[in-house]
């Protein structure tokens, strides 16, 4: 196995004691076996099934803030305390995931069904969406509770859980999926849209969670990282709504929608800021439509303006600059740029 | 105006700063106009249009706890402070109502269509709730952050959320609408759900928090007050329900649905336990059905069995109960059993 793949394996190895605990709350509580059941299964279905990173980053943060050169370095108790946390992102990311998909109307989800549509489920989904956020505090209660930073935990993961529902709600009522109206679109609301919908909880929030667990959560540090990691994690969502439309579908793994979804994408807000009054027209009256003919007339258009080009160009220019602020990081409190390179190496020229 | 009226326009006068504190807090994020004014209609809209009675006793249990006569004798910045933390319970309420709105489908809530029912809002409604219980915390931090018992209200918010969220979930899969199968009922599940899903969050949590506010919050006294309120809030629920069945219209203001809507009702579940094989059967056979005929064949057996008077019997027994328990508080350390009176006092024999 890679050692990607043992990380993983290893992360998920920890998930199942969790489930197990969880449900013993509900015990406690004198709950009927059918409700621990479903609760237990709600977690199994929705937290687990994806590829983990932002899980799995807080324990490889922790790593290299701990300077240690590999994870089997740490117990099988503190190894357990830090992959915690990064299931408490996984949770977080498991409550948006379920909602999504309700407001969103998706199918399927991680090669299954969404949640909401299992037969017996339907709308149940929004009261299990809350209980995978609950699931966050039983556990930070738990294990964190006797920690001078506990306090610091739960205002993170307030204001984060927040922040994503900002960006949400931005990107809803700027691109509903039924009603095209490029007029509300734009670069600053990209910008917005992806920073709080995606940034703060997949890039900021599991560095800040592994360096309070290793003591290294100094106010200025937490800066530090918030200042490299929330424009590289911009820059990760530009990357995407890039590889949706120009990548290629073999390394991508799927066939990007977003033309025909009405998707408040970077690739369209750059083209509509250069278009012309007859271009722009032509982008009116074809983009945000399920029709594979108006797609192919949108695409020729992003190629006309030479959309890859300057997708290209935003991208050496955003990496030079993150590369700078990295370098010019203080370690004198025992944060390290390490952190911060680590993540910029799994993003930079990413091409899936 | 009656006193009670005084002291629900005073609460509401607080209202309009949180809107305007709570939406300062987006612009200070730099959201955009449109977002902020549709984060102020979904406060405005689905929090301050009930009864608030579980906001307000908040301030009455504060008064009583600070021997004071009347809510006047408190600064006005005294009195914000404990209306915001009645205003986080009414916060947490429309998260749930929101929520449970689309979860029932209903048509209307207090006089107005549901949220979700509102064109443009949909299953935006979704994020909105989650929106409305970030609210909570975003003035729990702003407004006690510095007191030494902000760890325990933010604690206390979690476990009351996921309590409530608990009897939602076992309401849920016991009692679907449109699925009648009388075998899960119980009033064991019964119990169960009215004291997570109620009782919880509308009789212990307003106790508790006045209790933390006042500096009179040792657990001993917690437990106190939570072993008289929990037995209340389920009492007050089992006459909410018989209210539904055996209330006058003119007294409770609707006419009852309980039985077509197959709910999980007091009643239903004391019929079935006397219920014999042939009646049993007529029970099956009649209940949960949107059908008045049917609905009529099950009051009637109801009559038969008895439930009025068993429920007098329940509730005088209950009730004097709950008088004893409170008589033998110990107010030893600043506690006051007129507390725990003044909240038996509203529940007691209620018609409406």
């Amino acid at each position: 196995m890679s050692d990607k793949s043992v990380r993983k394996e290893k992360f998920l190895s920890v998930f199942p004691e969790l489930v197990e605990e969880l449900t013993d709350a509900l015990k406690a509580y004198g709950m009927t076996p059918e409700a621990i059941e479903w609760f237990s299964e709600n977690l199994n279905y929705n937290t687990p099934g994806g590829k983990l990173n932002r899980g799995i980053s807080v324990v490889d943060t922790y790593i290299i803030l701990k300077g240690l050169k590999s994870i089997d370095e740490l117990s099988t108790e503190e190894y357990k305390r830090v992959a915690i946390l990064g299931w408490a992102i996984e949770l977080l990311q498991a409550y948006f995931l379920v909602a999504d998909d309700i407001m969103d109307q998706s199918i399927t989800r991680r090669g299954q069904p969404c949640w909401y549509k299992v037969p017996k489920v339907g709308d149940i989904a929004i009261n299990d969406a809350f209980m995978l956020e609950g699931a966050i505090y039983l556990l930070l209660k738990k294990y964190f509770k006797q920690e001078s930073y506990y306090v610091d935990l739960l205002e993170l993961f307030h204001e984060v859980t927040f922040q994503t529902e900002l960006g949400q709600l931005l990107d809803l009522i700027t691109a509903p999926e039924d009603h095209v109206d490029l007029s509300k679109f734009s670069l600053e609301k990209h910008s917005f849209i992806v920073i709080f919908k995606t940034a703060y909880y997949s890039f900021y929030l599991p560095v800040a969670l592994a360096m309070y667990a290793a003591g290294v959560a100094d106010p200025k540090d937490l800066k530090q990282a918030e200042d490299v990691l929330i424009p590289l994690g911009e820059y990760f969502q530009i990357q995407d709504d890039y590889l949706d439309c120009f990548g290629k579908p073999e390394d991508i793994g799927k066939i990007g929608t977003d033309i025909q979804d009405n998707k408040c994408s970077w690739v369209i807000n750059t083209a509509l800021k250069l278009a012309t009054s007859e271009q722009r027209a032509i982008l009116d009256q074809n983009y945000g439509i399920k029709d594979s003919h108006k797609e192919a007339i949108v695409k020729e258009l992003f190629n006309e303006l030479g959309i890859e080009k300057i997708y290209h160009e935003y991208e050496e220019n955003i990496a030079a600059q993150l590369k700078q602020k990295i370098a010019q990081v203080d370690e004198s409190r025992g944060f390290k740029a390490e952190v911060l390179t680590a993540f910029l190496q799994k993003v930079y020229k990413r091409s899936k």
